[in-house]
């Protein structure tokens, strides 16, 4: 009876931590720890009083384990609760002896979530841990990036090979697969790269979003080839971020009903309690989002309540499920749990080991028990079927469907349909002049018919990005096979929903667009397309003071400067239509790093000399009257000022200079290309160089040298018609003839 | 009967647009213009029905302009409704005229919001047009910013001197004070710089947050001398930004009472109806956030549903109040209005010509009649006579409470209490070795004595950013009086916030902190600080690789460079304890331009050399011995590889070399240094030079030149202990020495 009273004092302490108002006067003093968490040290009589808790209900979790829908498939395998018990316990250890053996990272998480982990991974999630590439696997993300631990310990029970014992033995160091946060190109099964948070969330509904396109897409009514859930595992800290409710507002306006959210409700982020800055009704949030919005009191060890909320989520397609899970974090440990000093730090070996007797955890550091590596052994096998299935099917799928099965492949794989670049434009001098944002949509008009994973839209703007695409209509709830998306004003959700559909499927391309100032807004999401190798197409329209009247606020300066210095992403700036066709291309074929497009508002004319090929080298000639590789002075544009180079070299050449202009279209690519072709384009010895840019000098100087100048503008912009900004600026081809002599001279 | 039966059609399809479900199923096709808005062309019989609708109302209108309470002051003043009609289509034409000379801007927010817009300013708030910076004026934030004519017209006629009928011919046009968004440094009276969408809400709270503290702090049972409101309109697209749900969640927190918000529900963005990506229930959400909301439904005439609602705003003293209000985009454009074509671009001499008519405007362009100038020239004289009440009060506040006076007025006037500098900590080498971050904390907490309008905190990292002021408790709903502001994981939200409470008052010197790579969150809301002149400190600690196992995601690379190339904003990286303190000493004393301190986890050593007066001039030299400006080499480095540059001299003169080692600390400073000086440090003779920098390489080659190296980090980090990635990386004494070797030899 001893263990049965201890069980009834924590059910009812987290029965009144479950109560407590989120949204009242309560003072942050009310919420002590004494009060309110099951104070395990205090309470219980026995050592194992944790899974006590879980025994007790053993008969219930067995009644409601009984299969009564297809959705959640894998119920009925999980009968022994105290071997579930085990099992989560698994995964709390495992966590706390990595972050012990670091020395550094965070318990917390991985000790109130490992009982939704566990269901998920064990219970609920199809994939196979020998090909986490696998298609039609269930997709899941852990928001709350800093808990990574819980998902290298679920990857490790399930067999995959990228988190091996002797990887969790090396948690945090130095080439590891195993990092600080979960890296998706690091370590296979991790599907995309979080711990900024909010990013993962808005993956989440990017990956969603691309089940739903395809299936509409692609499923037959005798033949569902494409299948799958989104999990995602998200804490107080995502839900305060904005993008949160961004992507939020947009799943429920797109009504993702296969994306399915854990919020781990645990009133504790590193600040101390979340009554101190996030009293809001997050229910009630969601609901006015338009999600279906669960309650799990118990996520401790309430495997029951978890197992019943993921089926009625399941059992909800028109919404996505938001299930709250309240939890205490760093549940098990005695004196750190429910405190923010559980959350980032380890647990020092005197709380580890009182963490083991409360739990009733015998084993050394990093021990597996033998009958819960035997639960878990099973995946590697279902997975492996699970896969064949589906491979099967799409065999099937293929005899009847060539077309679709062919285009839904290239989907798959990632492999470009022959030929495709053949739909890029090209352009002479004769051309009319035009915006390089009205060629762009030209491009993404003409690469849409060639290229089946193009797919992507703006943040309100698309009449002024000029990204709609013709064939097609709007992505939306009734329509999800269309292909423009629209995001409604919110960039930094679009970029990070555009990152969890490139991460979806390699041979996803998604596009999107705002204007280039806004990228600011968004900023975050987009380093995250670099870092995590998401080859998403940024269309940045109004790239300069070239926009006007709507003034400095609109106009971008440093923003330039700021993508060349971002690693791992391609800015590029194209000055006319043969450059954009060449932006593009670059932008295509580059599937492992995102693209910058700088395009401008205002028409510009087609230059002579402009190619494609020339944007691949990031750097070229465009126009040059001197011999033997020795210009009198060079002159470098890019964009829309590239025209202004090239009338000041017209002037020069009146005055018998030897004059090349040179197109700095995507510095990324020129500094890729060998010392030989770069000594062609800007010889050493040649150092009169003029650069011209509207916008921040910042960089300039590596390319001018020390003796050359750059033109550019190094302030703030202003309102007033584009070409008046310009003069007052000095970004003038009188100034690029000036600064040419006096350099030369 | 003609016109009442125009009326009647009109109020029904007013009423059946109202009614439309935001939250349903309802496509955009079921939206179309013709079923939903009063169509002014098809149904009118008269040539000015829409002035007929309010004169209709007239009675009614007239019984609730009743003072009946102490909350909306000016009421009774305004009983004439014909003429508020007129005063309302003054606004309208305003706006039309100003759009259509510049053949640019947006038209169609202030034909919906003129009759807010007229209740506000000329009924409801307390502000004197001859001194737009008279403290305890309420403030007004255009969060809608686009729709700057709305304001720019209230504050022609309310006889702000910015705003003469010649700014309102140059409206968009170069050197004018009518710029294309509203921009606080060009137009007195104008309180924050919008347009960016979601920044003026967040300004909004900033400023409602300042008066809530300053009211707490200061006010008397016997005399109030902080009290006055803040209105904001926000529209569909600032709601579907991420960081206006990080702010109303803020705002809800902290019982903002004296914070009333419009939203401008229009149905329509940029790309068409919101039904498009905005489908959510905004009332609830906000009821989620701790709002109060009132919907009104007529908001294209109902001036007395507009003047109850404010009513019952400032009735609700605990939350901040939404009122949303149902308008037209381009109200009174017979066949523009309701449609995004009325958005963003002049309306057309045809369509303004019938807007004319269909408004019964017989006026010339800009005209405004006698009658409503007449009726808003109370203004001036009423604008002097508050401020001169409030004069008297302070003076009776001042004489019993002398010492809240002088620290208020120093908040007011923004002039630093003398000496205020000596409270800044020295450091010799001889003292500890410490993180800048702690260091940081220490000129915090030194600086908070005796800066009265000192007051920030962290989002949600206060006890990693190092940022409580240990001597104040934090600012809550019910402890408004304190300092420690706790943002949660807000970091958009925050840098707006802070713009806020800066542009507050000249003395507010708001700091706010996270780690460095998460101003890519909030980079929008610090490049506004920047422009608008807000004078906010950003304390940005874990600046580099050095913080180690969190890994790529928590650790800046392109950071420094992306704000060295952002204008007007202060990049500091000190090294150590007394270039900690110079940093603080810019940062207070730039009160016209934010401060971005990135600040070490790791500990540095104090070096010699370093100084409060060497950070003032942006780089120094810290040591050499060399003779006559004629070192062998320069080494220059900052922050955390300051030392490491300071080492590699001390081995390299070992062997006999002349080396110079300067601090670069902040690039802009140097910048601004006299050409001398700058020779004094980087002679040009000198091009043997090596910087070294734990950070992105881009923009060093400017300062190292043709012949110099730059030692730094390409590409992304690392998760690893941080001395590991530091060798890992190259960033270490050896390098410097070898770089060194190689560039002087």
């Amino acid at each position: 009876m001893a263990s049965s009273s201890s069980l009834t004092l924590s059910s009812q302490a987290i029965l009144s931590r479950s109560t407590i108002p989120r949204h009242g006067s309560s003072s942050s003093q009310q919420l002590s720890t004494s009060s309110i968490i099951p104070s395990f040290s205090g309470l219980k009589t026995t050592s194992s009083s944790a899974s006590s808790v879980s025994r007790r209900r053993s008969s219930a979790v067995t009644r409601l384990t009984v299969r009564s829908s297809a959705a959640v498939e894998t119920l009925e395998k999980t009968t022994d609760v105290e071997l579930v018990d085990k099992s989560v316990n698994t995964i709390r250890f495992l966590a706390i002896d990595a972050v012990e053996k670091a020395n550094s990272g965070h318990p917390g998480l991985p000790m109130g979530c490992a009982p939704m982990g566990h269901v998920l991974y064990d219970e609920v999630m199809r994939y196979n841990p020998k090909n986490p590439y696998w298609f039609n696997r269930d997709r899941f993300v852990l928001s709350a990036g800093h808990g990574c631990m819980l998902q290298y310990a679920l990857l490790h029970l399930a067999g995959y090979d990228a988190v091996k014992e002797e990887d969790l033995l090396q948690f945090r160091q130095w080439g590891s697969k195993t990092p600080g946060h979960p890296e998706n190109f690091e370590t296979p099964g991790v599907e995309v790269t979080t711990g900024p948070l909010g990013q993962g969330i808005a993956n989440a509904v990017g990956l969603a979003l691309a089940e739903k396109h395809l299936a509409a897409r692609y499923n037959k009514p005798d033949s569902e080839v494409v299948d799958h859930y989104t999990y995602v595992i998200l804490g107080d800290g995502c839900q305060m971020e904005g993008i949160s409710n961004e992507v939020a507002s947009l799943a429920g306006h797109w009504g993702l009903g296969k994306l399915i959210a854990f919020y781990d409700d645990n009133h504790i982020s590193i600040d101390g309690d979340t009554e101190i800055a996030f009293t809001e009704n997050v229910d009630l949030r969601f609901e006015a989002l338009g999600w279906h919005v669960i309650w799990v009191k118990n996520g401790n060890n309430g495997y029951d309540e978890i197992r019943a909320a993921i089926k009625e989520a399941k059992s909800v397609t028109d919404k996505p499920t938001l299930i709250k899970v309240t939890t205490t974090i760093g549940f098990g440990s005695p004196n750190k749990a429910n405190s923010y000093s559980v959350h980032g730090s380890a647990l020092g070996a005197k709380e580890v080991e009182a963490t083991r007797k409360n739990l009733g955890w015998p084993y050394e550091p990093f021990h597996v028990p033998e009958d819960v590596k035997k639960h878990w052994s099973r995946h590697v096998p279902e997975g492996a079927s699970l896969e064949a299935e589906w491979n099967a099917k799409f065999a099937e799928y293929e005899k009847k469907y060539p077309e679709e099965a062919a285009e839904l492949k290239s989907i798959i794989t990632g492999e470009l349909p022959a030929g495709w670049e053949k739909a890029l434009p090209t352009y002479t001098p004769e051309t009319p002049a035009d915006a390089t944002r009205n060629l762009s949509q030209t491009n993404l008009n003409a690469l849409a018919k060639v290229l089946p994973g193009l797919i992507g839209g703006s943040a309100d703007l698309a009449s002024s990005n000029m990204t709609l695409l013709k064939l097609f209509g709007d992505f939306q709830k009734a329509t999800p096979e269309e292909r423009n998306v629209r995001f409604g004003v919110r960039e930094h959700g679009m970029g990070a929903i555009c990152n969890g559909i490139a991460l979806h499927s390699p041979g996803f391309i998604p596009y999107c667009a705002t204007f280039f100032v806004f990228t600011d807004y968004m900023r975050a999401a987009m380093r995250i397309s670099a870092l995590s190798e998401a080859g998403v197409i940024y269309v940045m329209t109004h790239d300069s003071i070239g926009l006007g009247e709507d003034g400095p606020t609109h106009q971008p300066i440093e923003h330039l400067a700021s993508f060349r210095a971002m690693p791992n992403i391609l800015m590029l700036r194209p000055a006319d239509g043969n450059e954009t066709a060449g932006a593009y291309k670059v932008a295509v074929v580059n599937r492992k790093r995102p693209s910058v497009l700088a395009l401008s508002r205002q028409k510009l004319p087609n230059l002579a000399g402009t190619s494609i090929e020339g944007v691949e080298k990031g750097g070229y000639t465009i126009s040059d009257n001197s011999s033997g590789n020795k210009p009198d002075v060079i002159l470098i544009g890019t964009g829309s000022e590239l025209e202004i180079a090239a009338k000041a070299a017209d002037e020069l050449r009146k005055e018998g200079k030897a004059v090349r202009v040179v197109s700095f279209v995507a510095w990324e690519l020129f500094e890729e290309q060998s010392d030989e072709y770069k000594e062609s384009v800007l010889p050493a010895a040649v150092t009169a160089r003029v650069s011209i840019e509207a916008a921040s000098t910042f960089g300039w100087h590596k390319i001018v040298g020390s003796k050359g100048k750059a033109i550019g503008i190094d302030k703030f912009g202003a309102s007033a018609p584009a070409g008046k900004i310009y003069q007052e600026y000095g970004i003038t081809v009188e100034a690029v003839i000036a600064a040419a002599k006096e350099v030369s001279s």
